[in-house]
Formats: structure tokens, sequence, C-alpha cells
């Protein structure tokens, strides 16, 4: 009673500021749980609500992925008629789950990834099928009190031999899951071989299951809107040009626009200047695709053997340059103090030298884009170490006359007047510009790394001539429209 | 018989250089199969010996992981009992196989990376297998022509859904594995249920066989000498702190070094300059264990709610700060040449910034590693900053001076003689130094803001105080030598 009389009561209490403040009335000991299972409620309709307003996003902005849930659930459907279809059904009974249980591992974001995937699966299931019948041959001639000891102790063996070996690199980066189907089978066969009486048959009958739903996986993925890890791969390296291009360009024009503007515009680019954090993350989807990308046939620009290896390559040269990059952002960042009067001096050559460096990535981009040799690199690359010689001109002649002006007008002063006037110390001005172009000048020789990978790829991928680039051009011009995704790449 | 008289003949070409050369004769059809299996068998004995190598190497640098692979085949022997023991082998029957199966799927390197598994495998399978029960009964109502029907599509729709939502980030990090092993339940459940008359109790087996699985993994994971997520990103981020001190050391005292003694030294240190790699690419791996630290129980020194978060936002700092080391050892390597004479006046201030650097590195690493608050952080902080300061006025001290004395030099030359000497621009020789300025306060800068992060993380995750810290140096000089591991630490 006392408490339903104290809720309805009001509360007030003083606050600093002078003011009373009222207390919300206390809830009741039968309303607690209420408001609590209402705020509960309200909460996870609220989570669920965000949740599926980020799918609705995702689905918008990559509708492939969509896709691919589409081929899942047609693979799925389709293995089910082993169960549907009577004729089937008597064939391979309860052993078509596992070919349910195939399709749900084995089907992959990427041609690739479920080619790989499907061949580990075969390759592992068979080997480790072959080896536990013959283990389960070898144990059940030992006599009936050896048997399980024979079986428990190779299983102990092989299991902590092949768990092991998941570590070495070669086999983590290749034969991760075939190593794993290994252990699974070969306890499977050899353990459940020692009650099943028709292990032969029911090696073959899996095997078969097994055979069946990689092939309707491989043959789903690659016919119904095929992604292949390839051009996913090929795709990532030649938006990652562009994006290390967009970030440089918006760095420095940010840096020297300040000057006239103030901030308000930096903003609106500051999404533009963190493009390159993209590119510093990628290497672990770069990975992947390329090793998914070897198992993929030829199709369209690419053949069977292209050198994915090179990708790798230049998507390691990208990320030193975008370290490069954010270095550069960095520092031009905290270095916004003082010294307007001297930025004014390297603006243009900066500003040239940055923009003949974005072209050059950007003509790179579009060669491996259309994976045409591009004609007017090396001009771009001779006027960006042009632009690169001015600026470094601009600095070595600035500072000389800024000096000698004001040495001459401090013995002036000096002549005049007896107040001896401190020289001023300039070159703490220039620190900041030296730095610039001294980044610049780096992430202009990475960029000509760049260059020399990219023209070892067209060597060895055999791109295009020139004068084809026109056809190739229109090609790409729809692919482009495509495939825009402004998001940054993560592993699909 | 013609070709068996050529294989007998000698065959001599005549080489450039004026010498004749005896070719190998060419072997009849019968030898060079046998030729080619020779060098085939043993290019395979190489191989494999090459692998084993490696492996054996793997094996002793990371004694962990041969344990790790004991642990598996420990549980897989020991859930194979299901088979061998005949009262066992009564209840569960075939059902025994998802046991097998789920430790084999579910045992991870990490105890959290196994409980994260495991609770994905036994939720994904509760739910997906009630829902497919409710399903099934709801199918079996409607009739026998629309039952594989209604079945059907359930399954097309949920496996849709289900496996598009793998894509989406928050799926994606924590409940991938539970969102497959939804896919599969669910489709085995509706799809066998069509044919198997007794769908609960094969659930019922089913769920209690993968816990039973579950639970052994659990168990051996954490008893037998367990590895955890949380120890090995603690671990993670307190080496990656000293690497980047190595780093740092090493690139600066090669630039330095270089001046007296040539060349050689410098190959030594390679492999310390390149340390910061490893920390550039250590995203993957510090997100994934930070992830699966969070379902790991308390354990040594840390609480069940450690604020494991904390360590990937000092991870993203540290990698920051590593770029900028890349871009500091790249600024250095490429400007090598001339100012020896300007280099010997920053010599000592630069190297005194750098080891102070490595100081406030150091001590972060250790107060990260033995969880206690140091005592001299803020005097190597303060420190740092202090050289720093001398650094930046050494700079602003010299080219004045050095300008000056040119310049006066100059001016006494031109009053003496009428042929005008060009007045050497002397700031292109300073900008390497200024670059080197300018990238040691950008890293300076950065440290500042491990610092800030590593201070928030004491506070949070409740280091000891500093008065504690002798106890707890000497429990970690024993931890130290456990765990130093000298190579690039991957994901497990």
């Amino acid at each position: 009673m006392e408490k339903q009389v104290l809720g309805g009561l009001q509360w007030r209490i003083n606050v600093p500021n002078g003011m009373s403040k009222e207390l919300d009335p206390e809830c009741s000991c039968y309303c607690k749980p209420w408001l609590a299972l209402k705020s509960l409620v309200g909460g996870l309709v609220a989570r669920v609500l965000r949740f599926l307003d980020k799918a609705w996003a995702l689905g918008v902005s990559e509708p492939k992925k969509v896709i691919h849930g589409f081929k899942v659930g047609i693979a799925l459907s389709l293995v089910s008629l082993f169960y549907y279809v009577r004729p089937l059904y008597d064939v391979f009974g309860g052993n078509a789950m596992w070919a349910v249980m195939t399709v749900v591992v084995v089907f992959e974001y990427t041609v690739g990834a479920t080619l790989s995937k499907s061949i580990n699966r075969g390759t592992g299931t068979f080997l480790a099928g072959s080896l536990g019948i013959g283990v389960h041959w070898v144990a059940s001639q030992s006599g009936e009190k050896f048997e399980p000891i024979i079986l428990g102790i190779s299983v102990f063996l092989l299991a902590s031999a092949a768990t092991f070996s998941r570590f070495i690199p070669s086999v983590k980066a290749r034969f991760d899951y075939g190593a794993m189907i290994f252990i699974l089978t070969f306890s499977l066969v050899s353990v459940s071989g020692y009650r099943v009486d028709k292990l032969i048959g029911m090696a073959q009958q899996r095997l078969s299951t097994i055979a069946i739903g990689t092939s309707l996986c491989i043959f789903i993925s690659m016919c119904i809107s095929p992604i292949w890890a390839g051009d996913e791969l090929h795709r990532l390296i030649h938006r990652n040009m562009e994006k290390l291009a967009e970030s440089l360009e918006a760095s420095v024009a940010n840096y020297f626009r300040d000057n006239q503007s103030g901030y308000p515009s930096q903003e609106d680019n500051s999404k533009k200047t963190q493009a390159y954090k993209c590119v510093l993350n990628s290497k672990a989807t770069e990975e992947s695709m390329a090793n998914f990308a070897r198992w993929e046939p030829a199709h369209s620009p690419f053949n069977f053997r292209h050198p994915w290896k090179e990708y790798l390559k230049i998507g390691a040269l990208l990320r030193e340059c975008a370290c490069c990059i954010e270095t550069l952002s960095g520092c031009l960042n905290s270095e916004k103090q003082g010294m307007e009067h001297l930025k004014g001096y390297l603006k243009h050559a900066s500003m040239a030298v940055c923009s003949h460096s974005c072209n050059v990535l950007r003509e790179l981009s579009k060669s491996v884009k259309t994976t045409t040799k591009s004609s007017k690199l090396y001009l771009s690359v001779g006027e960006m170490k042009f632009a690169l010689q001015e600026l470094q001109n601009a600095l070595k002649s600035l500072p000389t006359q800024l000096i000698l002006e004001q040495v001459l007008a401090s013995q002036a002063n000096e002549n005049k007047s007896t107040t001896k006037k401190e020289c001023a110390p300039p070159v703490m001005e220039v620190i900041p510009l030296a730095t610039l172009v001294s980044l610049l000048t780096e992430i202009v020789a990475r960029i000509e790394e760049i260059v020399d990978g990219v023209i070892k790829l067209a060597e060895l991928a055999e791109f295009k001539a020139f004068n084809e680039e026109k056809i190739a051009q229109n090609q790409s011009t729809s692919n482009n429209q495509r495939s825009d995704n402004p998001s940054c790449e993560t592993e699909p």
C-alpha cells in the first residue's frame, strides 16, 4: 500500500543551476516488469528493423550477392529431388543426405572457390575412403581383440598429422578444406566400418552422391550468372588504382584549397581522401581471389594460365603506394599552420605533379580494365617525371631567393639602426613544403614501380595492342556501368 | 631399327665461342619414358622432402600447433568409442556419425573459436531442426500432392535468405558458420522428413550426439594446454609494438650508419627494418582473434568482459604508425646521395628522437604484456617530446648558419672578383633532412596516439598499478621465454 501511495507522489530535486527538476514517479512492482518487457521488445524490433535495413542496402548495392543466394536455393531444391522422386530414393536411400550436405558446404560465391572446394572434397573423400577401407581390412585381419586398437591408433595418428598439416602455409592456402574432409572421411569410414557390413558399397554410394552434388554446384555456379574469382581480382586491382588516384588528388587539393575557402570544402572530400584505406586492407581478399582464380577455366578475356600472381605483385605495390599517401595525408593535415605565403609558390607545381600522377594511375587502371596496352602510358609517365622535376626546381629556386631577400633586408636594417633584428629562420617554414615534395617524389617513384608491374602483366597476359583500343573501350563502358560499386570491396 | 642406330651415334654442334659441344645421345623410345619417370619420381621425392622439412621447421618453431594436432587426434579417438562400445552403439547407432563429424568440424585452434563454432552449431541445428519439423508438419497436413511442393519452396526460400545473410558483415563476423549449419539442418530435416517416419526421434538423437561432440571438443580444448584467442591477440599487439620499435631503430640507424661503414652492415639489419610489414598485415588476424576472444570465459589476467575492442583500436593505430615507418624507410633508402656533411649535424638529435620513441613503444609493450600501468611511461613520453623539440631546433639553427656563411662567402667573392659565382642552393640538400624530421614528427604524433590508446585500455581493463609491477615482471619473464616466436605472426 505504502509503495503504491509513494508511486503516486511527485518527487522534486534541486539541480545545481538553481532550478528544481521533476523526477519520474517510480513504478509499482507490477508495472516494472511490464515496462522492462516493453523496452526489451521495442529494442529487439528496432534491432531487427536496422538489420533488415542493412540487408536491403547490401542487396541493392550488390545484387550479385542476392543472385548467389537464389543460386544456392535452386541447387538445394534440385538436390532434394533425391528424396522426392521415388526411383532416385530407392537407389540412394539415406545416402542422398550426402548430396544435400555437399551442396550446402561446397557452393561458394565464386566459381573458382566452388571448383576448389569441389576438387578438395572429391579428392579428400576418395583418398581417405581408400585409405580407410585399407586400414579397416588390415584391422579386420588381426583379430577381434586388436581391431579397435589398430583402428583407434590409426585414426589418432592420421587425424593428428592431417590437422597439423593444415597449419603449413602451402596446404592452408589450397588444401585446407581437403585436409578437413580427409580427416572426416577417414574417421567415418575406418571407424564405422567396425559396425557396417557393406562398407565398399556404402563408400561407393557416398562418393557418387558427392560427385552428383559437386557437379550440380559447379554447373549452376558456372551457368547462372557466374561470378569469377578472376574477374573479382581483376576488378579489385584496377579499382584500387582509381582509389589511389582519388585519394592522392583529394589530399593534395585539400591542402592547397584550405588557403582560400576554409574548412567546409574539406569535409566533402574526406571520403575521397580516405579511399586509400580500402587499398591497405585488400591483401587477404586479393590472395584468396588469386588462389581461387587458378582453378577457373578460361573465361572472357582471361586464359586458363592467366598470370594471376602478377596481380598480387601489383597489389603489393599499390599497398606500398597507399602507405605513402596515408603518410602524406597525415603530414599535410598536421602541418596546416602558417606559411600560407609560401604555399602559394609551390601550389601550381605540386598540383601539376599530383594531377599527372593521377593521370598515370588512371591510365594504368584503364589499361588493366580493358586488358589493352595503353597508348598514352609512356607519355603520361614522362609528363609526371617532368612535373616532378619542375616542382623540385621550384622548391630549389624558392628559398634561396626568399632567404637572400631576408638576409639583405636584415643587413640593411643592421646598417640603418643599432637594434639588431634576428634573422627569421625561414627553413622551419620550408620544412612542410620540403616534406610535401619529398613525399610526392616517393609517391612518383612508387607509381613508376606500379607502371613496371603493369607492363610486365601486359606482356605475360598478352594484352591487346593499343590500335585495338577503341573497340575494347566501347566494350568496357557497358562493363563499367554494370560493376560500379561505390563501397569498399570486401571479401565476399 | 634406324632410330636405334641413330640413338647410338654422337652428335656435335659448333658453339659460338669456337668450341664444338657434344650433344647427349638421344634416347631410344624405350629409354625415354623411363627417364621421364625417373625425373618425375625424383622431383616428387624432392618435393615431399622439402614439404616435410617445412613441416618440421614449423613444428619446432610453434610446438603449440603440434599439440593442437594431438588434441584433435585424442578427441576423435574418444568419440570413436561410440562405435566400439556396444551399449553406446546400441543407443545411437548410425547417428554416432554426427558426433565424429562435429568433432572434426568444430575443433579449432583456439578455445574461443571452438566455443564460437560449438555455439553456432548447436544453435543453428536447434533452430533449423525445430523450424524443419514445423514446416514438415504443415506440409504433411496439406495432402500428398502439395507436400513436396511446400517443402521445396520452403527450402528454396530459407536457403536463399540464409545464404544471402552470410554476406551481411555482422552475421559474417559472428554467425557465418551458424547460418551454414542452419541451411544444412533445415534442408536435411524438412526434406528427409518426407521419407523418414520417426523424425522427432532422429532429430533428438542427432542433437544429443552433436551436444556430446561439442562438449568433448570444448572440454579437451580448454583442459589440455588451452590456446586462448585472447592470449594470442594480447601477444600479437604487444609484439607488434616491439616490432615497430625494432623497425624504426633499424631504419634510422641504417641511414646514419652508412656514412661511416658502408653497405655490409645494412644487410644484417634488413630483416629488422622489414619488421613493420608484419604489423601492416595483421588486421585480419586481430579481428578474428578479437571475435573469438569475446566467447572465452575469464582466464588468467583477463576477465570475461575484457575490453578486446580496445585492442583492435590500438592495432589500427599501430598500423598507421607502421605505414609512417614504411614511408620513412622508403624515403631514407632513396635519398642516400650526397649531403654527408649535413647528415652529421642532425645525426645525434635524430638518433635521440628515434631511441626515445622506441623507449616509449617498448614501455607500452611491457605495460600491455604485464597488464601493469607503467611507471616510466609519462617520463618516456616527455623525453620523446623533448628530443623532438631538440631535433627541430637543430634543424632550425642549422641551415640559417650554413646559408649565411655561404651567402656571405659568395658576396665576398663578388666583391673581390668579377666572376659571379652562383649561390649554391643549399635547400635542395636540406630537403632529405627536413623530410626525416617531418616524418619523425609524424611518427612521434602517432606514437602519442598509441599511448592514449594504451592508457584507455589500461583504465578499462583495470591494469595493475605500478607498485605491483615487480611481481608481475617476474611472472612475465617466464611467459616471455615460453612464447618468444621470432617469425611473423600469421592467422593460426
